[in-house]
């Protein structure tokens, strides 16, 4: 069978938009000759949805454009996901579907039966779970459908699994010869691997094609990478959609392997940039925005945002201000300058000394004779918040914010100063990865400035001041951080693999009390198994003590 | 039956002084020769531990801890919630339970059965359904145990129900002769009454006596207010706890009904003020601040926090800051001086004229010759905010923020500006359920000056500004705003109550676009059905079009 790979790029909520995307992949299908056509999950909506199904006249649209859709379609078979109902007494009656149309109508339709629940999923909040997997006879060939993670549990190939029941099992015992999964899986490093592995053990199991089709693009903060998978019946990856594009190409189900084996690990360099820079793009085009504006600090994280953003959206459309103080040391604005003429990115300087100083002037009466402290740091980068932020508005940029994941996780960051923006665009990447990806961005010549990588970290808000003045170094800060955040570890267990009780109980402290700030920050871009946002969910009051 | 119920205030994740709160209770139970105490579903963790429950050492603290208390146990039964681990190699192997323990250990548990998964619950992200309903014999009575939710799906109360089985009726048909059931169940306004209707009528079908014990305190936005309900074997109400704090007594189940019936409705305008006072506390508390701080405009949002905050934790705890500007009118600054002086709240008076003609002068330069817009609107707001934090940071107080539910949905409010602020008080009511409050507030003489409630609202960002030159009359906004936020009506649905499709549309389009603004707002106390943030949960990036 002839299976034609649509990997699109919907919109969230924007139906019409979407089923035009739905509508021209199955046209172009039905001209190579596919017999079949298959979109991602969820791709007449877009994913994820959220509490936007919860809406009568958004599920009518949605009804609408199914039946719209189905109507258009003829002998080339065409399976799209969106969501269906089924009334009765109990439940949400709602369900997220696989559609099977051709000749004019629907013609089967699968619900999911896993319903994810973790990290950044809450498809139990909106779905049921179908009780039946079904098979469809469909050109002489029976195919099992199934929806994202129902075909994440396979016993032989998970020790722990979520659920009870394998729906991609049920149909290969009702004859399933072709298995298709339609998906809206989130990126992070090194899933795609574990995606290609975990898909390639079950056609091989089963001695079935499988087709595993894609979102590609960015939904606020969450990206998905494209990368379609198609094997062939003992599980050999035989074609791989585009990464981190829209991508559309046929796959015959008999089709010989690939000459040259496929390639699905890459450095992470090389896919957090992609990852990012489709990120950007993708907040901006959604949005309607047409440019970006940054503050350029002369340090390592602004540099790479400002580049990253270059490759999203043009140099052109990139707006960055240097707004330095008196603590802001020559060297920054002379790596800035570097930087700037680099990349040909837009660029001006305004000093924040004349507000600063008036704004001191105004207030230290008002501080009863305190001495200097963190409040005068933090309204220097609040005066530099809010010089961005009024550029923004009259301007109608983008604000992009800097931060890296070592700051927001410790709050090594200034609420309403540099946490101002509207997407965080490097707040999932550690700061040693931010390293890694400046020497990545420089591999065929210097775009950041070598001195950007090579002097100590500093925020600029006192003299002298380096990140270390407050934190530990960034190599084994971000093994703390890592374990914390990504493997849920805490005092004991970290401390038995990098010692240091004291530092780690500070850390942990640390990153537990800032809470309240990323609860006020930018959605940020999603590139590891455990970002700050929507899928990690901790308390604001809280006094888990470790004691 | 004597049975004491142990209304507690424990905090998120500080299981050594829930466990105090617990042993407390549970010594005060025996002393008044109670057969048994209850307390609260989590009372060890504390509702909702969120993703705490998901750290290995956090959850070894837990059992460490029910251990320590059920060694500590006599012949009084107690029974409190916690989590519970069962292993086997399907889910997450951990469960919301109910624990019994007598005679120096757990005797008996009972698991969750019905995992909320909808609003501001994620039940079913951490633990896996209870298998089977038990009861158990304690001194010669069956009780039928359940938590929470579990009492929520009586197939003859419920037309619509959310799950497919009744542990409350599996326990009756194993010969239940009590029903105690653990709860931790969010305030929400009228949501009592609904409650004691249906917990009446589950009492009255199965004619048991039935205990209801809930928490009364409020963790970050979350507020549970007390009322926990003891009702006679035919359905009738015999005891109900204290509203809004900490409450202990004993409720003998063969008890007499008291001679005048229990109450439990009252106004919108007490329930509310309560809700909002022990938000105000309880963050206040639980994070250990002593003063809170606030922006004073002369307008009826402000005005009311600070009363609101005053009555939680003292007038002279509430420091307030007028921050006039050329725009500010002189009533503005007369009505903020009489609230002063009603209420004994601290205050202080600083221009932001200064600053913003400092600003102005500094950044008009690269305005482009644009006119004046928002930009400089915000930029006084945010110039308000920026004075706020210094003088939060420098001495130590909470600020608060003032924005009423009408503005948060619709966006009129600046992002780092008026927004500045660790809890937003009244930014779940409506602006005209504001004016009944300070009604309500002023019912034994004014608090409020008369002149705050009676003048136009305005933001006072320019000359001659009310906010209905932006926004539409607000009891036609609020009633619009109710039908979209609260009953999820659309387009359609709400013009047909009340005409105005062009408003409707701008209005529903409005709350959409600001989705953004909300991502970074202040956790909100939450007093309504539906309110903003955790329960709410909306794409930020979508294009929904209603066209």
């Amino acid at each position: 069978m002839k299976i034609a790979v649509c990997q699109i790029n919907p919109v969230i909520g924007d139906i019409q938009y979407n089923k035009k995307l739905i509508l021209e992949g199955y046209s172009r299908a039905a001209a190579s000759g596919a017999d079949l056509a298959v979109f991602p999950e969820m791709a007449l909506l877009g994913y994820p949805p959220l509490d936007l199904v919860e809406k009568r006249e958004f599920r009518e649209a949605v009804f609408s454009a199914i039946e719209a859709i189905a109507g258009l379609t003829g002998k080339t078979g065409l399976i799209f996901g969106a969501i269906a109902e089924e009334h009765d007494t109990i439940g949400t009656n709602l369900f997220n579907s696989g559609y099977l149309c051709f000749e004019g109508a629907v013609r089967f339709i699968q619900h999911k039966t896993l319903l994810p629940n973790y990290d950044v999923f809450d498809e139990m909040r909106y779905f049921e779970s179908a009780v039946h997997n079904d098979i469809f006879e469909f050109k002489g060939e029976k195919l099992g459908i199934s929806i994202c993670e129902d075909i994440w549990n396979d016993k032989d190939y998970w020790k722990q699994r979520l659920y009870p029941v394998d729906p991609v099992e049920r149909q290969i015992a009702q004859g399933a010869q072709i298995i298709i999964n339609i998906s809206a899986s989130p990126y992070s490093y090194g899933k795609r691997e574990e995606k290609r592995d975990m898909l390639s053990s079950i056609s091989q199991k089963y001695q079935v094609p499988l087709v595993y089709v894609c979102h590609a693009g960015c939904q606020t903060d969450l990206i998905f990478d494209g990368g379609s998978f198609c094997f062939g019946n003992t599980g050999q990856l035989v074609k791989m959609g585009k990464l981190f594009q829209e991508d559309f190409f046929v796959f015959d189900t008999h089709e010989a392997l690939p000459k040259k084996p496929i390639t699905v690990e890459r450095s992470f360099e090389e896919e957090v940039t992609d990852a990012l820079v489709l990120g950007i793009r993708d907040y901006c085009v959604k949005t309607s925005f047409k440019s970006v504006l940054l503050g350029l600090s002369g340090g390592i994280d602004s540099a790479i945002v400002s580049v990253l953003a270059a490759r999203a959206i043009g140099p052109e459309n990139v707006y960055t201000v240097m707004l330095p103080s008196v603590y802001s040391s020559r060297g920054s604005i002379v790596d800035s300058e570097k930087l700037i003429a680099n990349t040909g990115i837009q660029s001006l300087s305004v000093s924040i000394q004349p507000v600063f100083e008036k704004l001191l002037e105004v207030l230290t009466p008002y501080f009863g004779g305190k001495p200097a402290d963190v409040t005068e740091e933090n309204l220097q980068s609040r005066t530099r918040g809010l010089y961005l932020m009024a550029l923004s508005n009259k301007h109608g940029h983008l604000l992009l914010t800097t931060g890296n994941k070592s700051e927001v996780a410790t709050g090594y960051a200034t609420l309403y100063g540099d946490m101002c923006g509207a997407l965080a665009v490097i707040a999932d990447v550690y700061k040693t990865d931010i390293y890694a990806l400046a020497e990545y961005l420089n591999r065929e010549g210097e775009v950041i400035p070598r001195s950007i990588i090579t002097k100590p970290p500093s925020a600029e808000l006192r003299y002298d001041q380096t990140d270390q003045d407050s934190l530990p170094p960034y190599d084994l800060l971000d093994r703390i951080l890592k374990m914390y955040l990504e493997e849920n570890m805490e005092v004991k267990e970290i401390t038995s693999v990098v010692g240091e009780p004291e530092t780690v109980k500070r850390i942990l402290r640390l990153v537990d009390l800032n809470e309240f700030k990323r609860k006020q920050a930018a959605p940020a871009l999603r590139v590891s198994y455990k970002a700050f946002g929507y899928g990690r969910r901790f308390p604001i009051v809280q006094r888990w003590s470790r004691e």
